[in-house]
């Protein structure tokens, strides 16, 4: 899936068991968290017309997950509780080239986005089939479809836009950076954790 | 409308007239706010159901209405230039008291909000009813509507969820400041100018 170079070893999952109030309340500030990132591309590279058109499309699809894990955690009679760090994500983050030309600057946002979508589609993947929680089983499965698709758009405006990067060989590097990350989680009840 | 201290002068529109590309433009970032500042009152103020999912699909509208906007100037041959700052909107801001309780926090921000739908509201008016462009004159209309129905929204939940003020006459301080603020502006070709 994706070529992600460190599966997620599916005892994460008897972790989230354990606290459903916490992963659910994680995700739902992952999901805006992803309406956020679209729009701050937006905003750092608005004559990117096509991909301008998606991310609004995307920040308004991120936005309705949001609020259908606010309903999922509303149904069971808790109420979201304040906004998650996620140090994985802010970890990723970190692998942007800063001195970079603004074509790889986009380029790098891009990926990190793509990198972010892949790794929470497979985390969905994991959760849809161990998870114990019909309801939420089915609930990931079908996020997991939607997140695969972000991934995809994603690295295509990336391949389209650049001018100065081989795409996939720097993909190759963001897999190979995110693995050694991801290699220190997979011990929270978070989408990421 | 709103009780709106000062209504705009209507010789507003002849400035926007001649700088269609900047009033676009200017317009996209300001629903690109609006959809943020509803991302934000989310994040700030999560324990508040059902004003969280409200705030969720204005989000998703105000990016609705960005893309809208960012069509209209793709139709024109034009392509989205850089965020606008706004200056009004930076002014209105300031009013939010700093130093008050959490509950006074929120009703700020909601009455903070309210008070930009409600001028972004009156403007739309104004455009509509004098700009000769008939495709704008129509749009401005349509969204002239759905602001007004936004600052109604931000005022109902101030009244519902306030503890400690009483949201009528803060609110009457909010028009009385603000008139004082707009007071200074009218002479440039953005939605707030």
């Amino acid at each position: 899936m994706f070529k992600l170079k460190l599966p997620t070893d599916p005892r994460w999952v008897n972790i989230v068991e354990k606290n459903i109030s916490e992963i659910l309340t994680d995700h739902a500030w992952c999901e805006q968290k992803a309406a956020s990132n679209a729009i701050s591309l937006i905003v750092r590279f608005p004559e990117y017309t096509e991909m301008v058109k998606v991310l609004c499309d995307i920040s308004r699809e991120e936005m309705e997950h949001f609020r259908m894990v606010v309903e999922k955690i509303e149904n069971r009679g808790w109420t979201l509780g304040p906004e998650r760090k996620d140090e994985y994500v802010n970890e990723i983050y970190q692998f942007q080239r800063k001195g970079g030309t603004r074509n790889q600057r986009l380029v790098d946002h891009l990926l990190f986005a793509a990198m972010i979508e892949a790794r929470s589609c497979e985390r969905f993947r994991v959760l849809s089939e161990n998870i114990n929680d019909k309801e939420l089983a089915e609930f990931y499965r079908e996020l997991m479809i939607s997140e695969a698709g972000h991934y995809t758009t994603f690295i295509n405006f990336a391949r389209k836009y650049a001018t100065e990067d081989d795409v996939d060989k720097r993909w190759e590097d963001y897999l190979e950076y995110e693995a050694k990350v991801i290699a220190r989680f997979g011990k929270k009840e978070t989408v990421h954790g």
